[in-house]
């Protein structure tokens, strides 16, 4: 992989998301050689998928290159590269440039969409876990709306204009919300000739509730909100099958969607040769520290890895918060470690969760109190922009948000790529 | 093609780039029916394509929805459609999505990249015609680099580093230019693994100098810069033949390039179903009013046609001068048209050409003065600014040009979906 030697240990990290990153950063300037390994060549912030999705922002303005990122830091090294198998034992990655060897091994290779083994969906739903596959959902959504012009049949433009989502997760509700706004603000003046009453939008979720992770009663906000904006809520239900124009659900009903966006699950993305004996539901066991329990000197953190705590029997929760958390006290731990000094064990610290539902409606809840509605929108406006790596990126997405907002545009629905099925 | 019928004649448009999209939106309002066609759902703002393929822009920036533009013309028809043929007899167009009937037709389809021929240059070179060719570049030129990391072969390093531009009209140039900025100020801070001597940046031009449509002393400017900025001119020489790794010149020398961007020639886009007769060097004849010779409800504008007088006998230079100008002069005779009162003859007016080098530099001819330099390149960027359509567009353009400026920064080198040589 053509890394240079150094009089250092060298520590490898496989994923460059929320956890990789942070470790990678923090670790810059400490007596380690660190390597990043990751499939893009940059980093993507993922909670803004849904704004690239829905037109309002530029894949550009929530993506940051690694390289400028670690252009001062001679110690980190920085690989576009797949991993095809961890040798454990032997201490080497096998990836498609080349293997590599280390001493320390990070794994954060986050979590990818879970399908539960439905074929027809996998092959024809749209998940939303890359930013090209939010490109993907926002040229078929332009694309369906030619389509449904087009023709005078009304099943057909149902369907062209039936969009279902699979999750009522924050994903789901804030990619519900979006549709839903651009259904009412923008999409009327661009297809006049269309009738939008004809387009649904269905939000199916298995629980009884949406955001199940939050409050009951910021869950009652959020549902309220939705229903107000026309999204078709669909609770206690669950989704069987897919031809790629009608849904069939487990209550009997079909719905027409030529696009049904999947945000019902994510799975661990667990490179080859973790034996089955280190992993636990399917995420990578680690102790308090995060290392593998057989193999010390491999760490994994974030989505993959599933810490067993009593407060937490099965492990934490699978957000941002957690691999943002777990890459901090890794970054420490590994400072202690270089100086042969003892680790800190990992104690989760909820900070509150928050989702949009649409202009100046938004639910946070933080673990005493909660807030709703202006305020809640502000703050989640206000975290978000502050997250974003970049000063361009931060102006870019404040100037794009205060556009939408004064002026109800989305001035980016573009179908650069046309998304083609590839079935 | 599910076009409602009206009591106004219908006046298609073929092609919504500079002469088409100038006229549709100078005729909204009128009392004719105007159908766009075009095979993208945007309008895209060529001049700057070269930007995207540096990483100075995101293609959001420089393109923007046509339904957006005519949200408020209700007698403007957008439709997304490849037309697949034109009946000029029985006034009728061919497209993938149906067809349709006009009274009125004008043919505003452009140009494309010619090859001239050459097989294997259509094959493996990268044109830059589309946003999505732009991006192309960016990711193959990202990619390459990240390739030449991993070897340690001198032979693959100088051709994985190699870069030929071959065209040095304002493309080529202002592409040149770019890149050697990106050499000079970006790549050695990301990859400074890698030895930025052994990138080559070849421009190839088969005139004596470049930029010929300028004054002489304006070439000799450019070339001045672009040789002081690093760029291997290479003038009164022609390219034979390219593998994918060396491209073999006229004069028997091979430079070794993984990545040859081809900016040599264009020709007119011409649909199926115009005769040979209608034809001039490649190009479709008009009269001084854009009309079809044979066919008088036909017009054709911009670079597709050539129209013949004793000041230009080969037609009037292929620019967004010229589309701009016929388009809006079009739109004054089809009102005239429309009251049955006489067209005005079309006259060229030349209102300067400018080319920018790099940072700080830039020529434009005015056609009494030149300027170079700090004033040619301020005058580039404001007119620039000036013609992106959108206001999003202008402030997001402002903002990133100002980052580059003061931060010698380029943000954007992110390869989203990468680029697959698909020979």
């Amino acid at each position: 992989m053509n890394i240079p030697t150094s009089k250092h240990p060298r520590l490898v990290i496989i994923g460059g998301g929320f956890a990789g990153l942070k470790l990678a950063k923090s670790l810059s300037g400490q007596p380690v050689q660190v390597v990043l390994l990751d499939q893009h060549n940059y980093h993507a912030f993922q909670p803004l998928f849904y704004q690239v999705a829905t037109a309002g922002l530029e894949p550009g303005s929530i993506a940051y290159p690694f390289r400028k990122i670690f252009s001062a830091s001679k110690q980190v090294f920085f690989r576009l590269a797949c991993v095809n198998f961890i040798d454990l034992p032997n201490k080497q990655i096998k990836a498609d440039i080349g293997n590599l060897s280390y001493d320390y091994l990070v794994i954060a290779t986050g979590a990818t969409t879970n399908f539960f083994g439905n074929k027809n969906i996998e092959r024809l739903a749209m998940p939303m876990k890359s930013v090209s596959e939010a490109l993907n959902i926002r040229s078929l959504m332009l694309q369906n709306l030619e389509k449904a012009l087009l023709t005078n049949d009304a099943n057909d433009k149902d369907s062209l204009m039936g969009i279902v989502i699979v999750g009522g997760g924050p994903t789901g509700v804030e990619l519900a919300g979006a549709i839903a706004e651009l259904k009412r603000d923008i999409l009327p003046k661009d297809y006049p000739d269309l009738d939008m009453r004809v387009m649904d939008i269905h939000l199916i979720d298995s629980n009884a509730r949406v955001l199940k992770e939050f409050d009951e009663r910021s869950s009652q906000v959020a549902m309220s909100e939705l229903i107000k904006m026309g999204v078709d809520l669909r609770l206690n239900e669950r989704v069987t099958d897919y031809d790629g124009k009608t849904i069939q659900c487990a209550s009997g009903q079909n719905l027409p969607a030529a696009m049904v966006i999947w945000a019902a699950g994510v799975k661990a993305n667990i490179p080859e040769g973790i034996p089955e004996a280190q992993l636990t539901g399917g995420r990578i066991s680690v102790n308090a520290y995060n290392q593998l329990i057989d193999f010390p000197e491999v760490f994994a953190i974030g989505d993959v890895a599933v810490m067993i705590s009593e407060e937490y029997p099965r492990g934490h929760p699978m957000v941002a918060q957690t691999a943002l958390q777990q890459g901090a006290l890794l970054s420490r731990n590994m400072k202690q470690l270089l100086q042969g000094l003892a680790m800190q064990p990992f104690h989760y610290k909820n900070l509150g969760s928050m989702a949009t539902i649409g202009r100046n409606k938004a639910v946070v809840d933080f673990p005493n109190f909660r807030l709703k509605g202006w305020w809640a929108w502000c703050m989640w406006l206000f975290v978000h922009v502050f997250q974003l790596i970049g000063f361009r990126n931060k102006v870019v997405v404040m100037i794009s948000w205060a556009q939408n907002y004064l002026r109800h545009a989305r001035d980016l629905r573009l179908i650069i790529r046309p998304f083609k099925q590839s079935n």
